[in-house]
């Protein structure tokens, strides 16, 4: 008698506690439906965009969205919000980038132009000076110290179009962005214009950041979109001894305080053990930061609302982090990286949302065999939600550090074919958000989150 | 010696005639590779949008559509290029849709509306009415005649927005819209305001064809946007006695002859056999006709030219068709079969692109369990394009009058989550087509085209 009650109090108890598989594909149906008839991170993205708009870290703007997302957390019932102090590089645009092709064969001819990440100003006079096209290092390499000293360099090696998935495309032209400048100076040009890492053909200028060396001299160097930089090319070739005009006033400021902006349900069973899930907070300042990536950081949020909405209490603590800086050096990752194990916290995933809103594809997964193994073995329960795979491959710079802390790390993954229409220039506005695509996005992760912390890893 | 030597000869001429899983995989992959980086099917498209534009059956503008076409695919080099008469019901919108509501306690406000396809007018001095909101067709006998008649019938079911497929949605939401006014009109209404069947909020009135029955007193019709029908809900809650203002004139003319238009390359082995593929040219005349259907035309198109392009012979015939009047009376579809069955043709399969150029997904299949299993054997050749799926469904309307002539069917399904944001509306425009989805669409369909001619189904 004693045995049988036992038997069923132990029945009761492991159906609350481990939910069948109907229960969850229940609760995962609510977790859609949720989301897909009250789209509030749609909502919540907007005075992000509109608002605070451009807020690469550092900034006047970087801050404001800080305090943004902090009331909306508070004003969301959590267990507790707070900021994680990050000290970041402090970079300014400034009001002028001009970039003037001055021929005298064909006229002058403004570029779209817009100055990369972290360059240094050219000086109020600006750079003239010719110019010389080349499309990879090895080339720079060829020519020659000789051909290249005092000259502006023109990085126009295109991003491959015929990439099925741009993400190749940019990984593949990204370089010239990224060590162009350092290069380039090594052979002693005086400034650098890069073509646009992107697929499509466009008037936009992409930026994104440039690292200086601290063994090579600095100099000024700026993106062109790539119909500017294909004119450029075209003129080139009429009139090699071309001059071009560069004026930015763009610098470098002292390093500042920002934060992450973190906001958790503290878990009923093991509340020191941690599910964290975020986008990045800053996002270039000229763009609204849309698609890269106000999306990943109101879907990570609402991955919290969802919760409280349908009355889920996780067992584990479940946490959206806003991280600061991915855009220049990352310090946000780093800093959350640190304080958790500061805090003697167990991370035990870690889900990054860094391709943009559109509509979610599957997840990458940076873990052990086993652990991939398990969360493949929940693929049934997403295959309703049209989410077509989990591979292995990298997450998301802002929690790979967290993978030496034993976290197994997750990125979302969207539909990626308009991502590079967006990233880092003027275009990356909210009109561009589809308010379904980016609410599928947010319970994917939602899915995803309630089955590591109902199943474990 | 001798058979050595036909032994030799017969894997020689095999090899020529089937290709290896290599050699299908790099032919595949020029498919794919031209289509990217020489987007010609997003060009031919920008015309038929922004010079002919709206162009319902019947209509000059469809005429226009139907030359340009021609036109284009006579620059082509194709073996024949040619127009199929298509008898075509002709419905024309007029110049006026209004509805005005009138309220005692609100005051009056106008409505973003627009006229069903193949609606009757109002008459020049309108209908002024009582209105009275309805959600479904047993809710009309309910109310019953008493209540309804001499008043306009509000049809307000919302389309289901937690649908993950919003076909779905609008499937659940449509039968207000293509049978609301006929079940209404048996209950004494005199006119009909029906709820934009898609699950999005906003200002575009969607249209659509509606069917009256010769049975059944035909009444005007019109649709109102879905933030204008919350609208109209909310004061008929405040002032049931309010009224409605309509006035349209649009009108049904005379049937009168229209085409389909028809290219194709001959096949060298078995010019008989035909493998046939499509969109349809007509579309609503409030709309650019972008999404829903100029994409499924010039994708169609867009595989003529990659076959060209690199020089691939067909065995079989292909064949694309722009269907003429698939909106309102799918009369192109029933001529085209009919021509089919005239020629003595075999039709070996038939493939319609109507769901938008959105990135594609893959393949819904009506077919012989034994083709369909064929087909799906191939889905290693698909998989590095993202292709997820080959499933039971149906394909499009134009195309399922061949079922009957043993044609396998294939629809491309394509992401669906933005669809009906363009669907029968004025947002159905050229700038809402990435070019990179719209050419991976005609890949995918070119591919499958490919691998039915050189494997079989």
């Amino acid at each position: 008698m004693r045995n049988a009650l036992y038997f069923t109090l132990t029945l009761v108890i492991s159906v609350c506690i481990k939910p069948t598989a109907a229960q969850d594909s229940a609760i995962i149906r609510n977790l859609y439906t949720r989301s897909l008839t009250n789209p509030v991170a749609y909502r919540n993205l907007e005075p992000l965009c509109k608002q605070v708009g451009g807020r690469i870290g550092g900034t006047v703007k970087a801050e404001e969205a800080v305090q943004y997302i902090k009331r909306l957390m508070e004003g969301m019932k959590l267990d507790s919000v707070y900021l994680q102090p990050v000290m970041v590089k402090h970079w300014e645009r400034g009001d002028t980038e001009i970039a003037q092709i001055i021929s005298k064969k064909r006229g002058t001819k403004d570029l779209n132009v817009s100055a990369l990440g972290t360059s240094i100003g050219t000086g109020d006079k600006g750079i003239n000076a010719e110019v010389i096209e080349v499309h990879d290092f090895l080339e720079l390499q060829s020519i020659g110290r000789s051909n290249i000293e005092g000259k502006i360099v023109f990085f126009n090696r295109a991003a491959d179009a015929s990439r099925i998935n741009p993400f190749e495309s940019y990984g593949g032209a990204v370089d010239q962005r990224s060590r162009g400048p350092v290069q380039a100076a090594r052979y002693g040009a005086i400034a650098v214009i890069v073509r646009s890492p992107v697929p499509n053909r466009s008037d936009f200028p992409h930026t994104g950041v440039t690292h200086y060396a601290d063994t090579v001299k600095a100099i000024p160097a700026m993106c062109v979109s790539t119909n500017d930089a294909d004119l450029l090319a075209t003129w080139l070739k009429e009139d090699p001894s071309l001059k071009l005009n560069m004026i930015m006033n763009c610098r470098n400021l002292p390093e500042t305080m920002s934060a992450n902006v973190v906001g958790e349900i503290r878990g009923s069973d093991h509340p020191e053990e941690v599910i964290v899930f975020g986008g990045h907070l800053d996002c270039w300042d000229n763009s609204e930061g849309a698609h890269d990536d106000g999306a990943g950081v109101v879907q990570s949020i609402e991955i919290l609302r969802l919760y409280n909405e349908l009355g889920i209490k996780p067992k584990h603590t479940i946490r959206a982090v806003a991280f600061m800086d991915e855009e220049i050096a990352q310090r946000g990752g780093k800093a959350y990286a640190e304080f958790a194990r500061q805090q003697g916290e167990k991370q035990i995933a870690a889900i990054e949302a860094d391709r943009g809103s559109d509509t979610p594809w599957g997840f990458s997964m940076d873990a052990s065999d086993e652990a991939m193994a398990r969360v493949r073995s929940w693929m049934p329960l997403f295959k309703p939600y049209n989410i077509w795979f989990f591979e292995k491959g990298g997450s998301g710079v802002d929690i790979r550090e967290l993978k030496s802390q034993g976290a197994s790390l997750f990125g979302l993954v969207t539909d990626p074919q308009r991502y590079f229409d967006y990233h880092h220039c003027a275009n990356d506005t909210y009109d561009k958000i589809n308010p379904r695509e980016l609410q599928l996005g947010a319970a994917a992760m939602a899915t995803l989150v309630y089955l590591i912390d109902v199943k474990g890893l």
